[in-house]
């Protein structure tokens, strides 16, 4: 059965449960779930309602065009997004396959509230397995002495296969500023560290030269600035004095799986905003 | 800032959230906090309200009035409590003190929505760290010999202390039937095993014997089946084949007194609702 | 670099860790990594070597065979493998494949110690999947009606796999007593609960319906009895009162992936010994 | 029953464990537990040894005079510790009184290898707790105008205590270069990130700030450099977008508490080797 999604976040302001509920209710709309957050330091209010799509006494079209003025009046940024709509999610993967196969297997089991529309890398490697899987395969080389072309080449290939989510499945591969811009919180990136602990480049080697006894793995939006924006799920992982950098790349790979499974998914199921370089997940 | 603590639980019906949060608009209240479930296989609803205190146009008692008529019209089973009446905690424990020296430090340092109002013991033990934190403490001892007698004259002193919850801080007696029906929903039990493996005596001496690799504890609710009421909340901590039943039991203290301590101030928080030997958690 | 890897169990005696170690150095062997347990209770020792194959001046068969004689003098139970030597592994699945894949990724990606040589199953479904990881796949159906002799084609079909390892990923049939006792310490099961709770059948909906707060995975020997056997590895995570029977199954995936996978290669590299229906594992 | 503790660090060679335990096995001595490890990289090995005390057929300085000859021949850092001997434990605190609380309820019930001898603190506010437990209590006030003068004092107090180890329990101010060198390897601090996140000042508001899902604790030795000493014990709890910073502080007292508690054990215990900034913990 499936739903439409709200979500809305805007200025704290006296009633807005009221009203946002009353004119559900108007519209013939049960409600399945209903999160709300109130961010107390900048007054600002967060919702997330769920209601059941075959409830609601109108098209979606109308009822969009409704809410538009209740939005106005209260200041909103605002979606309602239907579940029945599978968002598309292309995945760029490198030489690591770990995450790619495991998002594969789970698209294949409709484990993903998701319809994985392509894999596109700067390898070969991945080609075989996204095949298997009946999933569209596309390589863009980047060369070093060719980096700016091959950049462009790649966002083109991006672009053609008209991604809702872009996952980033240890890609590798810095994204260009008007990219980012583009797909402004749709990309979605699994970094290697329990950020903001390493930053940047072989945070395995570095985890081990520090002797943390925790390692993790990170899964967030992509801003401009590497590894640093909004951050969606974060685990980690036990080690020891016996676990070299290699044991930990290893043992980190299954925390990388989960966690960017687990953003990633939150992510379809329209269970994400933004705020501050921070996020609000209604799970 | 006080606030008032609705909580709602009722079968499904239309338009539930929107008739709640106009009913605390007319009476000018300003949510701070809203949590809903929908129990899809009972079509049960549960809710939990937060509003401002101050923000209410009316007293408490003319609100609750107010409010009976809606809960009547919707077959509710409701609440409202106010943050400012702090609920009167009695700690019973008995030889084991790390669970009662934590609440007691606890509530010492105001982390506790609650004010503990005494310690009761069947045993001396605990009378000077309770008089050190200015907390009364009772003693009345169960003897094999008089244990019927020695029940009744407990329950008396249980009583004689007005509380509006009992956690029962490893306190190894079982309660009597007419004592859990008079504090139901009241009683707050640490159970050094996670639930349901290992019910009853001796759980950390059974968990060596059967090799697990974790153990936990269990904050429940008590009712007259031993250890099966509803769970509150759990945790685990790892263990391996060096780990000798006391060792076991050194280290599941520390999940004991975290589990319990996060367990009743959920409930000191008005934050579970019980359906059907389960909770619902609003955290 | 290959390892011998020398595995002891053996009633405690004063200077074992002395005569062990002493042999080695008279054989010329380099220790690269050394495990002891002493089961207080018991009184018994278990102790795990690698050593360095190269650095061992005689052939694997002269070094056994001298060991053979200080191992009676002190009655141990001991075992020699070389890390070189592959242990040949079967996977028997059904219908859900979500540990049946993870597995054979970690054996194409050589994360495994060992060599996958092929998927058994009562069902088709996987047979695509082993197919693209060139592994080999037979199906044996065990119908109601033919149990008896469906049971005893199923494990002919297992002995001409010849395997050192049989792992049961969700393979949902019990095993007959003779298979079991043929492969006693070589059957590796993953349960779907955290053991002992939930033995037996569903235990997602089990678990939902008791309203626990964490759930797990069990990963342990099979014996005759169902799910007793040794428990070799075991992990949780958290759910509440939003997540379903189904739910939990979803989310238990991962952690019956993960556990699996953790245990099996406990196995595999020789870190487990069993005593008394529990494991000493030297990770 | 008592144990000598044998920890050995030294370059790696051929027959180490060989050696020492024939020694042991040469002096009577029962092996009770024993640990080792080789770092790969820098070739360098550790060695932690349980000797059942009265299993040894010398007194312990005839059995060290023997030893260090051996040790020398193979260039060992070493040291053999007597269980017996409790280790003197110096806490120091400031305002925040969890940990403080914490340690003397373990040391109260003996859940720490380790005699408590005093409270010592820039604040009264301990005072009355560290009575309580009949600890001694020390003031040195610690002023900016007179912070100088005040430093000598406080580490004049922590020398007439004559600790084995000092625990800063959120102690919150810098120890003095020759203080740590003084005290190398023998303080612990508690620190409230999960390092190298959040190094210095107000870990939680800036977790809080960053949007982290998971929150936790460091205990390490002092170094001169703040904050980058070597690791002994991590941990971490999640928290989500409902939680302000001081939700978290909250929160993160009780990871605090246990970590700083396991791993001040672990050095009271001997397991704690050191090496190039990172430890390596045989637990």
């Amino acid at each position: 059965m499936s739903v439409y999604r709200l979500l809305i976040s805007c200025p704290d302001a006296h009633g807005l449960v009221a009203v946002v509920s009353q004119f559900i209710l108007e519209h013939g709309g049960n409600i399945k779930e209903a999160h709300h957050h109130l961010d107390d330091q900048n007054k600002h209010f967060f919702m997330r309602i769920e209601v059941e799509s075959n409830s609601v006494s109108c098209t979606l079209d109308v009822f969009k065009n409704a809410f538009e003025k209740l939005a106005n009046q209260y200041n909103m940024a605002w979606k309602i997004s239907d579940s029945a709509q599978l968002k598309r999610v292309l995945i760029m993967g490198s030489l690591s396959s770990h995450c790619v196969a495991d998002l594969l297997h789970r698209g294949h089991e409709s484990e993903l509230e998701g319809e994985i529309v392509g894999v596109l890398s700067n390898h070969n490697k991945l080609s075989k397995l996204a095949s298997w899987y009946d999933v569209d395969f596309k390589k863009v080389s980047i060369n070093k002495d060719t980096k700016n072309v091959d950049i462009i080449k790649m966002t083109q290939a991006v672009d053609e296969f008209n991604p809702d989510v872009i996952v980033l499945a240890r890609y590798m591969q810095i994204i260009p500023q008007d990219m980012c811009d583009k797909y402004a919180g749709k990309i979605i990136n699994i970094h290697h560290s329990f950020l903001p602990s390493f930053v940047g480049a072989n945070p395995y080697e570095r985890a081990a030269e520090r002797g943390v006894k925790l390692i993790g793995a990170t899964c967030h939006y992509v801003t401009a600035n590497l590894d640093e924006g909004p951050i969606i799920e974060q685990d980690v992982v036990r080690v020891n004095h016996g676990d070299s950098a290699d044991d930990m790349k290893k043992m980190g790979q299954d925390v990388e799986k989960i966690t960017l499974a687990k953003g990633l998914q939150f992510h379809l199921e329209d269970r994400v905003l933004t705020c501050n370089n921070k996020t609000v997940v209604f799970s």
